[in-house]
């Protein structure tokens, strides 16, 4: 990493990563592509290296005593490694993003105006622990044309080192250069990459809802992700009532840690007698345990009554709150109110109390008789995922490559000018859009 | 405006149109063109009133002595509202941007996932003078179905208040909600404005550079705008002279206080000595002020020479300056660390010149041989514009309609869980791109 201890400052190096991104962005898809496979090449000849580097790493971590939790997710052994390569391959393989057509129109005529998708510039990436996610979004950011300047976690400093490494190495090898992928070792360094709206153009923090919050209060640079992830799944009064028990349990059950597991179950009073004795008990086989309202506890063995907290609360863990609600209107009032604007579900056999549902709910996510879990790049087919975005503006909800391009407006004449657009005697334009 | 007076803090202001938004949402395309409509009526039923209370805006800035520019802006005359009245019914023609399926997909069988745009939400627009900002934002505000919070000039306050009396007036007479439209009025309000971000989506400021900073210098909602518009020509050695001459003088003088009229030349300095005296000649005629390096000064009469904070500069005014590059690379680089990667134009006749400019420059909109003063929401044939937007992720560019949908995921099942789709005996996926 020698132009890393070389910067003179991380201004320096974000300068160094804007100009690196330019010459990137201007490759051929196909350099692009190889740039991916030289990247992935590079790995699998530092297999050693970094399996190594991490081991010093889960060394540090058990003598400092880290969680059993952050320890299997710091681990990359040469299994996990070679899965990872074999997603930087995939990447590499996706549908190219950059240089596509989104408007193609004559506004009069040799005037022809395109608007065409390209790279964003360079993105800071700010993650905990994994080190894995080093690899997975500098592939992404290679294959779509963005320089990308990286901070690790502390606990996975030596494993990033040496997977930045082999990966400059093998962008040493393509047409892209190295400087296009830098690696921040220093937790000091954060707080100066969020200043450089100058040299970084879009911020993706994965880590803990706090942080994520920090990073959003503390930067002017757009930021690409999610706080708080608190899903609900509503169940209807027309629900069928199996479906619905099963939704409930995947929706929190099947990984329970995830964004996208429900945090709240919200029951219509009038299906609340069935359902919940049903629902209750199934959750409870899971190791769920349950908060309820005053109501829905009624219809709860042993429930713990919530407190006006929990709505807004995100457990990450086998903790679900359960409220009764009178009306379709008063769930989907809730949602708005103590949601994340993530993913919110219906249960129903109601076409019409689904399609309300749908189109009230202010979230990224609305399903209808899905669970929630779905809610995932690569369950959408994307191939990739960036992050899942909370935001109003789009990229919204789960993001592939796709958020990792902006576009710009070609505007190519024979020296038009306005002033015979202007006045009483203006020429007017065509409009005319051309097929491709 | 009881509804205003009445409200106990912004805050509640900011809920009740947060609700009416949801409700304006929530209606068909019929009924938000004629809402529109409605909004249109009730302007020419108001005419007499908006353009007393207008008089006596002017009436007071006269008083206060204010400039003849602004006070130019200030006027609301009959025949300019019948053009603004003209202007709703036109945004109400436009095509409807809710609604539009961008990716319908089927993950698997009887499991659709969609994608439709919707209404971003609720507008915080903040402008200066021109009260005929409130009408255009609110017709397309409507249109799109978000509700929108204004904030206009205080000389403009009693036309502001008789236009939002009318507009609302007109809702009231539609299925949408008059509260889907409200009037700030004192400037303590914007401030508490953009820390709304529970409430307000979007924060639209139109007004001086200094002031769309402070705006995005101090809110966590995403800004649509731009502050500076510093855009250049570059005039490339294999430039045709008359049409070069002709695009600095167009793109100069045809509007200069415009943010797309340029604020640099950049000439090659194979072509300055032909064609430097030309332009300036020209120029000059049009009673622009050149400040030149001391290269483009030699061929310039009575140059004024630039210093280094003048290429950073937006004039707004008849001054340009002038500087000369040696190559094409050094004109890119120039534009790149001194644009406002607002539009930039290339004049030249060597189409690989054009293609490297068109490819490298990292502005909003990148021209050929064309004015940069195209860059406009209505020359791109958008309709309507709701602001210029310099932010590099999108909308970027002239922003019309499309800048105030955003969308969401709609997943449509029969009970699907994902517990079904994880682990070795995993379900696949389809993933099949449905046809329309």
């Amino acid at each position: 990493m020698e132009s890393l201890q070389d910067a003179a400052s991380l201004a320096d190096l974000g300068r160094e990563t804007r100009e690196a991104s330019r010459v990137l962005a201007a490759l051929s898809p196909e350099q692009r592509t190889e740039a991916v496979e030289q990247m992935a090449v590079a790995l699998e000849e530092s297999v050693a290296e970094i399996v190594a580097a991490n081991r010093e790493d889960l060394a540090a971590a058990e003598a400092e005593g880290l969680s059993s939790a952050l320890y299997a997710r710091l681990k990359l052994d040469e299994a996990k490694l070679a899965s990872e390569i074999a997603g930087v391959r995939s990447v590499g393989r996706l549908p190219d993003p950059v240089g596509r057509r989104q408007i193609r129109r004559e506004l009069d005529t040799n005037l022809i105006l395109t608007r065409m998708t390209c790279p964003v510039g360079v993105l800071g990436v700010i993650f905990e622990s994994r080190p894995d996610a080093a690899i997975q979004i500098s592939a992404l950011a290679v294959k779509s044309g963005n320089g990308a300047v990286l901070k690790g976690g502390r606990e996975a400093e030596r494993t990033c080192r040496a997977i930045m490494t082999a990966l400059r190495r093998g962008l040493a090898h393509s047409a892209a250069p190295a400087a296009a992928l830098q690696l921040l070792t220093t937790r000091e360094e954060i707080a100066q990459l969020l200043t450089l709206d100058r040299y970084v153009d879009l911020i993706i923090p994965r880590g803990s809802n706090a942080f994520v919050r920090y990073v959003q209060d503390n930067t002017r640079i757009p930021v690409l992700g999610h706080a708080d992830g608190i899903c609900h799944l509503y169940i209807d009064r027309a629900a069928n009532l199996d479906r619905a028990v099963a939704l409930a349990v995947d929706a929190k059950v099947q990984y329970a840690a995830a964004c996208n597991a429900i945090e709240t179950l919200l029951v219509h009073s009038a299906i609340a007698p069935t359902f919940l004795p049903a629902a209750a008990e199934a959750l409870r086989e899971q190791g769920v345990r349950l908060l309820a309202d005053n109501r829905a506890a009624a219809y709860i063995r042993d429930a713990q009554i919530a407190t006006d907290a929990d709505w807004g609360t995100e457990y990450l863990d086998l903790v679900l709150t359960v409220k009764t609600v009178g009306s379709l209107q008063e769930a989907i009032d809730h949602i708005n109110t103590f949601g994340s604007r993530h993913t919110d579900a219906i249960a129903t056999e109601d076409a019409e109390a689904a399609r309300n549902f749908l189109s009230l709910v202010d979230s990224a996510g609305v399903y209808h008789n899905a669970s929630t879990r779905f809610a995932d790049g690569f369950r959408y087919g994307f191939g990739a995922e960036v992050g899942i975005s909370t935001q109003k503006m789009p990229p919204r909800g789960p993001v592939g490559l796709e958020g990792l391009v902006t576009y710009k407006y070609l505007l190519e004449g024979t020296g038009q000018i306005v002033a015979d657009y202007a006045g009483s005697e203006a020429r007017p334009f065509t409009h005319r859009d051309l097929e491709e």
